[in-house]
Formats: C-alpha cells, sequence, structure tokens
C-alpha cells in the first residue's frame, strides 16, 4: 500500500526512443498519458510494433497532488502514478517520440499517417488517447495575468500562495478537490461557483466542509465571474451574484471550470458528440475502422485514470484484433 | 515499481464486518474479487451505504501467480494485487459479509433484496460482480480424480508437480501461460490443444517457445480428449488426433478451456448473452432498472482485471446517479 507522501513536481525526462519513419507501426497511439501508455503496454504484449507519440510524458494526471481512486493504490501522486504506467509500457519493446501530431491521414490499403512537426510515421491503425486541457473563463484579465495570479493547476502553483488569498472557479470535483489542496497554503479561499451548489464526491465535500468550519474556504455559489483585475498582476476578481456585483481582493484565482477534448481526426472523418469528445463504443472503436480512442478525449462519461487505462487496453485489442483478422 | 516475487498461496482471512439487516443499503455489491471492491470503493467515495457479499475475498486472480499487466504494477502476484484493492475498498467505511447469494427479489419501491445462506439484505441498488468459474471438461475420469491428479488450478498444485509428468488442457492464454509456470516444476509439461493452433499473447507465446526449445513443453494442436485414466491416481490421458487414439502417461492434468460467468439476477430478468454473461452497456446498466453488473460475469469481450477494475467503478458511478436522480 502507498503511503500518502508530499507531492514534488520534478521537471520530465523528455526523450525520444527510436521513432521509425521508414517502418509501417502496427499501432501508433496519440497521447502520453495514462490511456496512451496503458494501450502501448497492451499492444506490445499482444506482440504489435508500436509508436507513442505525444507532447509530454504522464498527461493531464500529473498535475494531481493525490490519486486516491486508482484501485490498488490507496493515495497517490499523479506524477507518480503516471511514471508507473510510462515505466511499465517502456518495460516493453516500444518505441516513442514527444512532440505534437498536427493531422492524421488516410492512404490507399487504409495505412494511418501521423504528421507531427517535423516527421510523418506510417501505421496500420491509430489510437487517439489525447485527453483534454482546461476549458478557461474567457473573462477579462484572464489571458492578461495568465502565469501571474491566473493559474490553471493548483499543484504546480500551490506553494507560491502561501498567506495569500486565492480564488477557485468552479463547483465540480475537480475545484473542490483542488480548494482543499489550496486552503493547506492560501490564508484564505474562496469557491465560486456558477450553479446554486457543488456537484463534488462525497469525501471531498467532507474535506470542505472541515476547511469551511475552520474559516479556511469559503464558497460563493450561483456567482458568475466577469472580470479578473490587477495592475501588473491579480488583485481581485468581480463577480456577478443576485443581480448584485461585487469585488474581493485575490492574490490568485485557480480555474476549474471543466475540460476541453484535445480533438484530432476530425480530419478523417472520425465523429465527435456535442461535447466535441470522440465517440467510441464499448470496444474503443470509433466509426472509422482502424481508428480507436481511448481515455478522456472520449465520450465515456466519467473521467477517472482506471477507466482510462481500461480504455487503453481495450483500444489496443480492438486494434491486434482488426490487423489479426486483416492479416 | 513492484519486483516480480515467488508466488506465495496463504489463506485468505475470512471476516464479516457488521452486515445490517435492518437498514436499507444504497448499494450492495456481489462479489469480492477486484470488480466488487472496486466498485465498493468508488461508491463510498460518493457517500453511498455500501455491502460487499461474496464467497470468499479475492476472487479468480488469487490463482494467478503473476499478474504483469494491469497498468502500474510491471508484476504483481494475483493475490497481493487482491489484497491491494480489497484494503483500498477497506479505507472507507464499507460493510462486508462473506456468505452465498443464493438469489435477489424486488419488492414494491424498487428495493432489491438479497439472500444468503442465512439472511437478507435490502438494497437501492445491486451491482453483480460474481464473476467466473473454470469450465469442466466433461470427460471419463474428471470428477473421480479431482484433487488427486486433476486440477483447475496451476499455481494451488504447481508445486506438487515437481518432477512429474504433467497436461494442461487447453490453447488459449491461460493454458499457455500456466503451462509456463508448471514447467518450472515439472519434469515434461504437454498442452493438449483441440484447435490446429493456439492463441495466447505473443508475451506468452514467447516464454512457450523457448520451453519448447529446451524440451520442457510439448504442445500437441487438433487434439480432444477423451479419458483421464488410473486407479487411486491419474495415471494417463487419452486424446484423439487425426482419427486415431493414443494415451500418454502423465500424473496431472490442469484444465484451463474457458470460465463460465456465475450467473445471478435472471430470477429478476437480468438479460444474458448467448455465453451465459449478463449483458451490460458502457455504463455497466444491465436491462433492469437499479441493477448493475461488473468484471469477468459481464458480456464485456476481454476479461482482465484492469477492466474489471473500471467497470466497478463504472457500476458504481451509474448506481448513484440513478439513487440520485430518485432522491
Amino acid at each position: 500500500m502507498d503511503k500518502k507522501e508530499d507531492f514534488i513536481l520534478t521537471p520530465r525526462t523528455i526523450y525520444n526512443f527510436k521513432p521509425q519513419e521508414k517502418i509501417v507501426y502496427d499501432a501508433i497511439i496519440i497521447g502520453t498519458g495514462i490511456a496512451g501508455f496503458s494501450a502501448a503496454m497492451y499492444a506490445a504484449r499482444l506482440g504489435l510494433k508500436v509508436l507513442v507519440v505525444g507532447e509530454m510524458t504522464g498527461g493531464k494526471i500529473t498535475l494531481t497532488e493525490s490519486i486516491e481512486n486508482y484501485p490498488g493504490f490507496v493515495s497517490i501522486n499523479g506524477l507518480k502514478l503516471a511514471e508507473l504506467i510510462e515505466n511499465h509500457a517502456k518495460d516493453y519493446d516500444i518505441d516513442i517520440l514527444i512532440d505534437i501530431v498536427e493531422k492524421i491521414s488516410r492512404k490507399k490499403g487504409n495505412l494511418y499517417v501521423a504528421y507531427t512537426t517535423k516527421k510523418r510515421f506510417t501505421g496500420k491503425t491509430i489510437i487517439i488517447a489525447t485527453g483534454t486541457i482546461e476549458k478557461k473563463l474567457d473573462v477579462h484579465g484572464e489571458k492578461e495575468f495568465t502565469g501571474n495570479g491566473v493559474s490553471y493547476c493548483a499543484i504546480c502553483d500551490a506553494t507560491t500562495t502561501k498567506n495569500k488569498i486565492v480564488a477557485v472557479v468552479g463547483g465540480g470535483d475537480s475545484a473542490v478537490k483542488e480548494a482543499n489542496l489550496l486552503a493547506k497554503y492560501a490564508k484564505k479561499v474562496y469557491i465560486i461557483n456558477n450553479e446554486p451548489k457543488l456537484h463534488a464526491e462525497a469525501h471531498h465535500l467532507n474535506s470542505l466542509d472541515n476547511n469551511v468550519q475552520k474559516n479556511k474556504i469559503k464558497v460563493i455559489n450561483s456567482a458568475k465571474i466577469i472580470s479578473i483585475n490587477g495592475k501588473s498582476s491579480v488583485e481581485s476578481i468581480t463577480f456577478i451574484k443576485n443581480n448584485q456585483t461585487s469585488s474581493v481582493p485575490v492574490d490568485w484565482i485557480f480555474i476549474y471550470v471543466g475540460q476541453m477534448p484535445k480533438i484530432i481526426g476530425k480530419e478523417i472523418g472520425i465523429k465527435t458528440n456535442k461535447n466535441n469528445e470522440i465517440i467510441v463504443n464499448v470496444n474503443c472503436e470509433t466509426n472509422v475502422k482502424g481508428a480507436y480512442a481511448a481515455g478522456d478525449v472520449t465520450s465515456n462519461s466519467w473521467k477517472q485514470a482506471i477507466i482510462a487505462a481500461a480504455q487503453g487496453v481495450t483500444a489496443a485489442f480492438s486494434a491486434y484484433n482488426y490487423i489479426t483478422k486483416k492479416e
């Protein structure tokens, strides 16, 4: 059982591991998070020749202090879990490239081509595991102060909020969880939620209650941020509640208002739903033959590490079945 | 990262943890394997009152020496993984009962009742995670010699095959994997496969090739066992290949010809497919409202620990959503 440990955000080793432009891969996996590396591990076990290509290793989970709901680990740092799964995949003979895939295309004979910034790779199948990025608030001051009081990553900036006043925007699991984290450092944390009540796991709400009672966190429901204000850095936020405009002095604002899928594959006709998530069935198949998707980029209802891992595995199986049946 | 360790089969602690007949549980989870305890952990995190009830803790995975494909663990003993997930669930306030659920029923107001051998429990939802049992060969001698030369669990009996001749029946992943395990102990291992070729993970087939080259394992394809022979214990097996009947002297025969789901819930109209697996959708919903299923008992194509864990989590979410919407 893993003990709860303090989080440490170390720079990841960026490395390229023999990506080959001249061969035909069995599977090109786009994404280097939980889903991507789980898919890579399984595909390699099934004897497939695999390239994993993504912007950074680890994925979004590395931005989370503590994961307590990946079965098998009572509590584990997000970065640590990402590393375990990445190393698990690297225990097999897989190729890795750290780069952005800009588009994919489909050639005659149903081969896929993935175009990165400088190279192109060919594969019999493609597994899209590109995850999501944090949604923006789209208010005055957000862009100007990003990195200077506006953040999308509590774990990255928590220690610099020591004795400061902080606002967290959002009302879901992430907002409540990260507010609890920030309350360990900041003097005061406001949660600014635009819904009438919070909608987070009971487990996180219990911790929140504790922080509210200790006067560390104050929740302001039904409030909509309209601007982030300051001179050289954030000094206050302005919001509307009950048709009244109020301002609160804050030093930092953390934005957790949801996720946007990082979509690739529309250029070959891959279908998405109204949330712009790639539609997959129970076998992680998209509507395009030989193209699969796994993890937070997909239409699965719950964005969880364990589900991303299982979807990666499922996509690898489906790719294997597709290749085996064709050959 | 877990180091590969020798397997140890220790007796599990059987315990009952305050099962309550007089309350209405939010979720009654039937099954104490990976899927059951993953569901319990998540349901408890979501604030649900949970009872887990099953025949033994750990489930089928405890019979596997080494799991190498649960993302996050390069290699882990099956029993150890089961314990980690069980302890993960027990980190939350859940009730547990070790007993057999004989049937379930549905009362007015859509409450479920689970009947164990001696007690009955009431729940708003039910999650079926009962797993599978090994299929029988159904040949002469199988029943007579079970436990006396006929086994369905290589890890249980491997050490007693030291310097003996052993047959493994089957051609899939389990058969090949367990034959490789037995080759560490036995003098000689025959794989008797009734298909023209084996169909297992490349990873397991590579180990097999190694054992075949060392003359430790011999594969006999397209062969059908017709009897297991002996006086007080197994002495030989008889099989048909190319219309010819042959006998081979063996001391042990291990049967890995597939799994049979341990079904419960047909009595309330839960639908199964032609393999007698409970049909679930991507949200682990069955055709009956408030009844969910997860893990190897379901219609999911691949029986894998990581998929069972994710399905357990998904079933817990679906149960939570169902209860929340009703209330």
